[in-house]
């Protein structure tokens, strides 16, 4: 998962503090544990405001989540002062998502100048067995 | 928008049962203005907690956004007590958001029995024009 | 469809020679009949070749068509000296490929700097009425 | 990648008997090596009627291999007299396609009753080292 070197040695204070400056991500309590280089993880307990009509975790939520880890796991991946921007982002339910805690993980499948393609998945244990609720893909512009 | 017939008579009320069951949205404070068969429509007033780093809306927002409204139109085109689950989604993002009210539509754009391809955009108005915040596809599973 | 200006002037000669150059659309016999700023459109006419196992028009020649006019949209709103590369290609199959022309088209839906968004269609004319075959999207890195 | 068990015995005479009803993938000389259940492998001996504008392997090609070996993977998978369709497609490309061989293997990441969820990768051998040209991704439908 960490095939890439990092090109700002502070990448972790970076990514760190487009953590905190970010609202939304504070707001869904969604907290990100882990910060490598091109690589980051995160978990979200599992609350009333985030169902669906079924009681199961929103599928607005799964890609919001999604495209956060991926996005974090792109900024680990940029140049001090850089930008990361969603263009495109792309998830596939795969099952319901049903669990007290969900976890989630995104990476840098590919490292590029002007974009990143990074790709991520949010699951939860069943049995020690991970049961994967969604699998996301993005184009992570650069500027 | 409104090239298909319901196959509900009671489709407004049904997806308005869902829309009230979504706990979600309800928490996003994401307001369905419009039901019609195979098209919805609503609206969003910008808050702090819907910001990202920069203090645009969330992408992850303007997804899931995507994702309801393309969602509810899906449920507006299927048979009563029929299930509608995100099966794929994609959005692509062509401007930042910026604005006091966000506005998203999402519409059947192909009917199918197993499925429907879906198409959404949300967007905010500058001086009477639409700015494309960006553009959402689904396939949504019908069950 | 012609919302963009086109960047170089001689647009059209460029985009023309970069079809003269691809070896792929000659040897698949596709057409291209319209290049302006921003949209491309062709045809092809439907040869066993072209067929997948139930003499249908094979998705993988679909895709490839959408490609093709998305790219070439791409290819009238660059500089002179730019090229166009498929960072991310996506298609969504409608109805059944099967009539004896064919017809696509492609364009740039919003023009960036290092990439353009562009999207498309296929399809096939029945009473005069269009019947989409697939719908194509694609994020088109500008280098 | 076989973690799915075949529902039909025949699995694999019935998925070559598709292939071979195939008239693309024969004029394409793209050659499938491999049927496994949930999985299938191939490879192309790159040619000049494959190239694009540059020379390298054209991205319509590139995306028709991955639908091919993604859509025999679900062919696998599938009852005796089930019928397999593109519903989705996506494809993002990583690396040019310059090689003598290009290989592709796609396979069900996530097998249901109504669709399979398939993924596929194209890459070519550098050193003994995998070069992935483009990784694609495909919702299945199941008839």
């Amino acid at each position: 998962m960490t095939k890439y070197d990092a090109r700002n040695p502070a990448f972790r204070e970076y990514t760190q503090h487009k953590i905190d400056c970010n609202k939304f991500i504070e707001w869904l309590e969604f907290n990100i544990t882990t910060i490598e280089p091109g690589y980051v993880e995160g978990e979200l307990k599992f609350k009333e405001m985030h169902q669906q009509q079924n009681g199961w975790l929103h599928g607005g939520i799964t890609s919001a989540i999604l495209d956060t880890v991926e996005g974090y796991a792109a900024y680990t991946l940029v140049n001090d002062g850089q930008q990361v921007f969603t263009a495109e982002a792309r998830a596939s339910y795969y099952n319901p998502g049903i669990a007290d805690t969900f976890y989630a993980r995104g990476w840098v499948d590919k490292a590029g100048k002007a974009f990143h393609f990074c790709e991520g998945e949010l699951y939860y244990l069943k049995e020690g067995e991970k049961v994967i609720v969604a699998k996301g893909s993005t184009v992570m512009a650069i500027k």
